[in-house]
C-alpha cells in the first residue's frame, strides 16, 4: 500500500470537538491491519532515510506509531508525556492553546547528548503541541531536525511554524480546505 | 535478546507513586532500542500463536507496545482509551480503582462480532484497569482468551483475577516480593 491508498482509510467526524470543525480521524487507519503496517513502514523509511538515532512520540496518539516506528527501526523511543505520568523528575515545557495553557514532559536522561531525533505524531494542525514537543526534546539534547506525521492540515499553518522553527516536516497525507 | 535480558532493562524507582512502593518503569526498556524490539518481538509471537485477530492496548503505555506489537503481525489495533478522547460515540465501562472509579471507553465499531482480540498493556498489578478493558472489549463483539503483560507483579493477584475471568495471561518478566 501506498500512502495514496491509505487516506481512504481516514475516517470524517463532523462537529468535533466542536461544532464547525470535521475531524480527521486516524484510529479507522489504525484499526486496518494492512493499513497500520504500511503507515509504519512509511514513517519508518523516512526516519531512517535521515539517520534518526532515536524516535520521539507524543502523548498518546503518537505513541502508538511511533512506538510502531521505533520497534521496527530497532531504535529507543521517547515518549513525549502529559503532566505527572513519568515516575522521575522531569523537564516541562508550558505551551499555549487556544483556552489556557498544557505542559508536555520527559525523562531528561531518554536521550544522550547530540542524538538525533525524530518527533512523531498523528496530526499536524497549528502545530502547538509539535513545536512544544521539538523545544523540549531539544532542551533534553536532542539534535531534532525531523517532524513526521500521518495527516497534515496545512491550511492551519503548523508544518510552516515547524519548518520556521528548523525542521523538514513530511506527513503521510493532507486535507486542504478544513 | 530473549525475556531473561531483558528484565535489567526495568528500572526502579522507590516511593513512586506513593511512599513504600517500589516502581517498575518500563520508560527504560523502551527507551533501549535493541531491547524494546525484543519485546515486542516475543509479546507478537505469543499473539501469533493465538490467533489474534486485533490487538488492542491499554492507553497509554499499552498503545506503546500492543501498537508496535500490532503493526509487526499488521493486524488491527484497537485503542481502550481514557473517557472522552474517541471522536465518535463510544462503549464505555467504569471500574473501581483504590480510591474512586476510572472509566475505559472503546468504539463499538473498532471490533467485527467473534475477531479474537488480544489484550497488551505494560504491567499487571492488581488487574482492575485489564479487567475493566477485557469485560469492555467483550461487549464490543471480541473473544478475548489472551492477555499479554510486558511486568506481573504477582503477588498484587491481578493475573490470577484475569485467569478466573477466563483468560491466559502471560508476561516477559515477574517481579516477586513488592
Amino acid at each position: 500500500m501506498t500512502a495514496d491508498d491509505l487516506k481512504p482509510l481516514i475516517r470524517a467526524i463532523p462537529d468535533f470537538p466542536k461544532p464547525g470543525i470535521l475531524f480527521r480521524d486516524v484510529t479507522t487507519l489504525i484499526g486496518h491491519g494492512a493499513g497500520f503496517a504500511a503507515a509504519t513502514r512509511l514513517l519508518a523509511d523516512r526516519a531512517r532515510a535521515v539517520g534518526a538515532d532515536v524516535i520521539a512520540g507524543i502523548e498518546a496518539r503518537g505513541f502508538i506509531f511511533g512506538a510502531a516506528v521505533a520497534a521496527r527501526l530497532e531504535l529507543p523511543f521517547v515518549p513525549v508525556r502529559k503532566p505527572g505520568k513519568l515516575p522521575v523528575p522531569v523537564l516541562a515545557i508550558d505551551y499555549a492553546l487556544e483556552y489556557g495553557t498544557d505542559t508536555l514532559e520527559v525523562d531528561p536522561d531518554a536521550i544522550a547528548e547530540g542524538q538525533k531525533v525524530v518527533v512523531i505524531d498523528d496530526l499536524i494542525a497549528t502545530g502547538g503541541t509539535a513545536l512544544a514537543a521539538v523545544e523540549l526534546l531539544r532542551r533534553a539534547g536532542g539534535v531534532v531536525t525531523e517532524a513526521l506525521f500521518v495527516i497534515d492540515l496545512p491550511d492551519l499553518g503548523g508544518a510552516d511554524r515547524l519548518r520556521a522553527a528548523g525542521l523538514t516536516v513530511e506527513a503521510l497525507m493532507d486535507f486542504e480546505g478544513d
